[in-house]
């Protein structure tokens, strides 16, 4: 049996986005610049795209900014935000869980002078939201912080976190823009633009394609662009618009927001199936995700396994899961999202991600735990963790 | 009939690049970044892809980093090339003919405090290189100038800029980067990645899929990367990679090279005819384009005319064309490339820019001679140009 739950790394896209992707590169070709009809017909797709990704969004159309994916409207919108401000302020405030997307970019800002604060998390992978307000001050530009973990699926308070950037700004009498990656949580619960000023989302991990995101912007902020030339996108994001990509993730995000109770009710059901099966069937374990987390990620520590080793076992039954992230798995060191948790090394090295989509099923989590159980209890014996 | 003669602004994907495409969408959908099988087999798309691409420009492997385009493959080229040379000097040299995604790049440069010189082009927009090589100095850290203008298709001496770089490298002791936009030359005559130390290409000018670009960078050379995160591509480009475009961009970048020489005479052919016909039978013109410019671009101005006018006349006969680049077309203002080649405000006005692929036929080339001629004259007597 075939089982996918490596959702929060990539999604398998929908028919009819595939579909409509095709419809753009076979016959409506044009490019949206060009001013004949092929070049309408295209920045027609582009309007309807953007329809839709700003009502599953509860925006408006000319609030979305189309780009390649999440990392670059990550990247455009804190240095796009920073290079508006630097003149009001030299503060950033984060946290210590965060993409690397943002977190490297708050790591070139401090290179460059900027102060950056990282707030600390609890054991459960949450923001301190006293650290967080006791960190603002009269010099605060921004605050970027994600709304759901990509490891561990805790979700961020950021409705409070809003609500003391608006204290702040009263009490500063300043501006402080805050930004929001909801990459993670974008079609897979309510992510409400308005709460932020500036929001990311990604077409990959909602069953669109790969190569487009998009960056949510605030009607009235002005921020400076981060990829420059023909201007396009209004002037804040250059390069001739990915059409087919756009059009597609404006398919997915259309679907997503159609089903999304049905599509969180399947997804919620299987972790919490495989939650139990784990908690009930498997011994020396850690959940580093909690049910209040997202329902798309199930981050669990098999103590004495080491995770890529079991990764690879579960690989032979065909099941996919990831260690971490996607984005760091490749690489050496440790999760510094579970370091952050404060989570012992053992627990850290025996970690596995299941993350979860809308086309899983019971019996696949039937499947996953039959051969969980057995891999594990293998690799304890051999004693694969050294 | 259907004429599809804006192929600088965008071609129509071939058949195999969607096939690719899909295939990657519909079971090869994993993240690279995964450890897992799906993401192996993803990565060994993008070796292929990545394979394809480096032969294509006589490049090595290594050498290929792939971006969502044209525009950010410039950015990062320029921006990450004097981000990792700044503190050896601070002169920038470039042409006044560049693509925005160039342009706008070397006057951000300058905005910050950088030395541009934007050397002059004669009336067939080709660069002057005695102006060029007066420019060269110790404190030059740079050289953007492009392959094919996209606008005119005037083909810039790229190899003797080689020239004069060395012999200014080794005047003054220094390293001086040059990098090509071979946007407009890739795919439409030959393009060596080593005459430069960085070069652009794009995936959509040579019926590959939008959305996906390469930067080429000479093996050795550092340069900091533009959009940073989780560290693919080496470091160099982060950002989940867009495996279907990428795959489908390697087949492109494949055929392409398979089949040069036959598709370099296919565009050769419809530009002389073209070119032969207006000559022939349409008064009060100026040819902007050179026989020896590239194969795929002719710009023509009818006097009398405006270009805008004629392009939406001859869009009623489905023919389809551009008045100057697609990127600038929406916006107001004239041609700058124009200008810069010392053209009248007339002849910018009744500028048309023709270009071609290798799907053209004589056919076509007649149908359009003969619209052409018929609205042309219409419009003349009509008065268009006020």
């Amino acid at each position: 049996m075939f089982v996918y739950l490596d959702n929060s790394a990539t999604t398998k896209p929908y028919r009819e986005v595939v579909e409509e992707m095709v419809k753009y590169m076979e016959s409506l070709y044009g490019n949206p610049s060009s001013l004949h009809r092929m070049g309408i017909d295209a920045e027609k797709a582009m309007k309807e795209a953007r329809k839709s990704v700003a009502a599953s969004l509860g925006a408006k159309e000319e609030e979305i900014y189309f780009t390649s994916g999440g990392t670059e409207a990550d990247n455009m919108a804190i240095f796009g935000a920073v290079q508006a401000r630097k003149r009001r302020g030299d503060k950033i405030i984060t946290s210590r869980i965060e993409h690397p997307a943002v977190a490297e970019s708050c790591r070139k800002l401090e290179e460059s002078g900027f102060r950056v604060e990282y707030i600390p998390v609890d054991s459960e992978g949450v923001i301190d939201l006293e650290a967080l307000e006791s960190a603002l001050d009269e010099r605060t530009i921004l605050i970027t912080v994600m709304h759901v973990n990509n490891e561990i699926g805790s979700i961020q308070p950021v409705e409070r976190i809003a609500e003391l950037k608006t204290k702040a700004e009263k009490k500063f009498g300043s501006e402080i823009l805050f930004h929001i990656d909801a990459v993670q949580s974008y079609g897979k619960m309510s992510v409400l633009a308005g709460t932020a000023d500036l929001l990311t989302v990604s077409g990959h991990k909602i069953h669109g394609p790969k190569g487009v995101g998009a960056l949510y912007v605030r009607k009235g902020l002005t921020i400076h662009p981060y990829l420059i030339g023909g201007g396009q996108e209004r002037g804040l994001r250059s390069g001739t618009e990915n059409v087919p990509a756009i059009a597609g993730f404006g398919v997915a995000a259309e679907l997503c927001r159609r089903n999304m109770d049905r599509r969180i009710e399947i997804m919620k059901k299987a972790k919490a199936y495989l939650s139990e099966g784990i908690r009930s069937e498997i011994p020396d374990i850690r959940f580093n995700s909690t049910e209040q987390g997202s329902p798309s990620i199930l981050n669990v520590s098999f103590l004495g396994v080491r995770g890529e080793v079991l990764l690879h076992a579960l690989e032979q039954s065909e099941i996919y899961v990831s260690t971490g992230s996607a984005c760091s798995s490749r690489k050496r060191g440790q999760s510094s999202v579970l370091k952050a948790m404060g989570l012992s090394d053992k627990e850290i090295e025996g970690a596995i991600r299941f993350s979860f989509s809308e086309f899983n099923t019971e019996d696949e989590m039937d499947y996953v735990l039959e051969k969980l159980k057995t891999e594990v209890k293998k690799l304890r014996k051999l004693g694969s963790f050294r």
